[in-house]
């Protein structure tokens, strides 16, 4: 039997070329964070259920194809200890592909394979798959491998949180009932709390997605001419963000009147002189969110646009001079909506001037008037303002920060201008 | 103010040209079968809670780009009556641009946009949004607008089911204790039941699927040369989907030694002389799944290679001989298996050789051993007996068919051969 050999892995390189579409499995989480959050609740290890909470735990993303199916992967208090992973059998071949050695595997279900590599002409990711297959202990159910980790951990009957948003109810049910009363907490909510600040692999993914988005952000621009669909932009955009490996998700790319629609994911546009062209571009890179916005007009700015774009970069300039460490969302959101206001769009209104961006396109903390938390080193945010006016345009400036000892470093590098074609 | 026009909606053209990305909603539910579902359980309407389930009751899939929010669709039992759609009040854009007229609409929470396109430069989806921002009411939570929902659709206080696996559960469990006491039941389960019978515009949604991840299949064939990276395959296909608007799930392209991995995510090997390549290429379009395969050699098909083709090939068709209305999913299983077995493979052991299709890659009824229901005109499945050999090699040859009255209709078309190149 061939042993599973971490410097054999397929992805024992760095390199992101041909064969290595995405980053191998490497340690994600905040330990030091989750071990102070499940001291604080009393709790001695959280459960992840959803895709984005299990792919932090192990430090990579599982994509299943099926939401419904139930992974979970189990983050203990104690940061020495390992994570766990609970998976159908079916997707342990995925587990081999991707040279997980961040958790120890729980598998349940069967799936039927045949063969040996042993002596046979093979590659790593097939003979790790085979290794795995022949030494990993399968439980009749995702419960049962559940309780098995849980068990190992040496976690026994003591509280624990557990993500609540992809359990299967019925399975979560009998969770709750196999374990003493008020021992299960749901800890959805502690994910995100302990997202907030991301480590410094989190840093660097975060970059890379944020890079990807910009390069054809740039490109979507130089795009821009009279008589250009909208829908052609739009597909310029999937098609690379797809040969970069990413996944690309809502593209708003809105011409003339719907350049004012904040959300855009059908396209009825032929670009005309004059008009101005609204882009916000999301997508994913290994499970990180890059969310970016720049506004271009074709040929050149009228007094209207001019203005409404200048009081919309002025309120951006204002939310990230106030971002560092030790103010509160609100002061960020009250000081860039007051500016707006009084630089040419006094009936200004806004929800929120940005968001935490992380495994989720909306993390945890929003920049608006009722989130009053504290901005912390190593939290990573959307610093927006955008302007919407049905029946006239819609302005964005977005780009990407992360919070510093004394401010903040951009992860987003675009002129902040109304660019022009 | 301007009235929203279905006429004037850019989604009246049936086209899918430019500026049409994606289909209009149109009626894709079953409510003769959703009916007859409810009347059997003593419910009066069902809530739909997963983008699956909202998708089938609007008839247009929202791209929700965080799969937390709260998004429901209610299908009263009384098919006269229409469906109503629970939304925030942020995503209404999106629903004007689909120009959904399949549902009334229950928006909650504050979303800010000024103006007004009266009078001015605008779009049919700009007036749309704008109308429906006039006069849609605005409920504080997604609580509040689903019981004005059932409120309005006369529901009272009758019993209800409600699909349990997207609802955050902090809402399921106060809309439960707002309702007598087992009035609410779980009914994930009930809307894969009502989806097994598909409806006409669902299969013709269903075909166009797999016509086109059939035509993407044809050209990765065509790409298979000595020294072509099954990364380069990949990306292929993945940016083929994507240029025609519909998404790449699992793209399993493996060469050699990899052909006998089930799930394929990562990519490692450039082909060589004598390869098996196998194919298992999953996408959606509109909501609508593809899953098809087929399996091809690099240069001549060696003695190993043509016998376990034939073996799988044989179970494939005997397990077509077997579709028809009345016949138990699982005496396909056992047809299936039994065939290969009895031409090459003794030793062969599947989970299942096949599964219904629709708005979930696996849809219910998997005709796998232990499912003992029985088909019926209307459902659609992926007919597949894969062989698995590590070490050695993999072959599937997979086809979507639907269930006719007398037997069984191709979706797909591409020749059942072990394609040479």
């Amino acid at each position: 039997m061939t042993e599973f050999n971490q410097a054999a892995s397929p992805f024992s390189s760095a390199g992101r070329g041909v064969g290595s579409t995405a980053a191998a499995a490497e340690s994600t989480a905040n330990r030091q964070r989750a071990e102070r959050v499940m001291r604080r609740d009393g709790l001695q290890a959280l459960v992840a259920t959803t895709p984005e909470n299990v792919g932090y735990v192990i430090g990579s993303q599982l994509r299943a194809t099926n939401w419904t199916m139930q992974i979970y992967a189990v983050l203990p208090a104690d940061p020495t200890a390992r994570p766990r992973l609970i998976i159908p059998t079916n997707r342990l071949g995925v587990v081999a592909q991707i040279g997980l050695t961040t958790a120890d595997l729980y598998l349940y279900s069967d799936f039927f394979l045949e063969g040996s590599p042993e002596g046979r002409a093979s590659t790593p990711d097939v003979d790790a798959f085979y290794a795995l297959l022949q030494t990993a202990h399968t439980y009749a159910g995702p419960l049962e491998a559940l309780n098995a980790a849980l068990h190992d951990l040496g976690v026994g009957q003591a509280a624990v949180g557990i993500d609540e948003m992809r359990i299967s109810p019925s399975v979560y049910a009998q969770f709750e009932a196999g374990r003493p009363e008020r021992s299960v907490i749901r800890a959805y909510a502690l994910f995100r709390e302990i997202r907030q600040v991301k480590t410094p692999v989190e840093i660097r993914r975060l970059r890379e997605a944020a890079i990807l988005n910009e390069r054809l952000e740039r490109e979507l621009i130089g795009l821009i001419r009279e008589g250009v669909h909208e829908e052609e932009i739009a597909a310029h955009y999937r098609r690379g963000i797809v040969s970069a490996g990413a996944v690309p998700a809502m593209v708003a790319v809105g011409a003339g009147p719907r350049s004012a629609l904040p959300l855009i994911e059908r396209y009825f546009r032929r670009i005309e002189q004059g008009d101005l062209v609204r882009f916000d571009l999301c997508s994913h890179l290994d499970g990180y969110w890059a969310d970016t916005g720049r506004t271009a007009v074709l040929g050149e700015a009228d007094e209207w646009q001019t203005k409404h774009f200048a009081a919309v970069y002025a309120g951006w300039e204002t939310a990230l001079e106030q971002v560092r460490p030790g103010v509160q969302a609100s002061e960020i959101f009250e000081a860039a909506v007051g500016r707006v206001r009084g630089s040419g769009i006094p009936h200004y209104r806004r929800q929120h001037v940005g968001h935490a961006i992380g495994l989720e396109l909306y993390d945890d903390i929003v920049l608006g008037p009722s989130d009053h938390r504290v901005l912390e080193e190593g939290m990573v945010f959307c610093v927006e303002v955008p302007y919407y006016e049905l029946g006239a345009g819609g302005f964005q400036i977005e780009d990407t920060v992360v919070v510093t000892p004394d401010g903040y470093e951009f992860l987003t590098g675009m002129p902040r201008v109304l660019y022009r074609q």
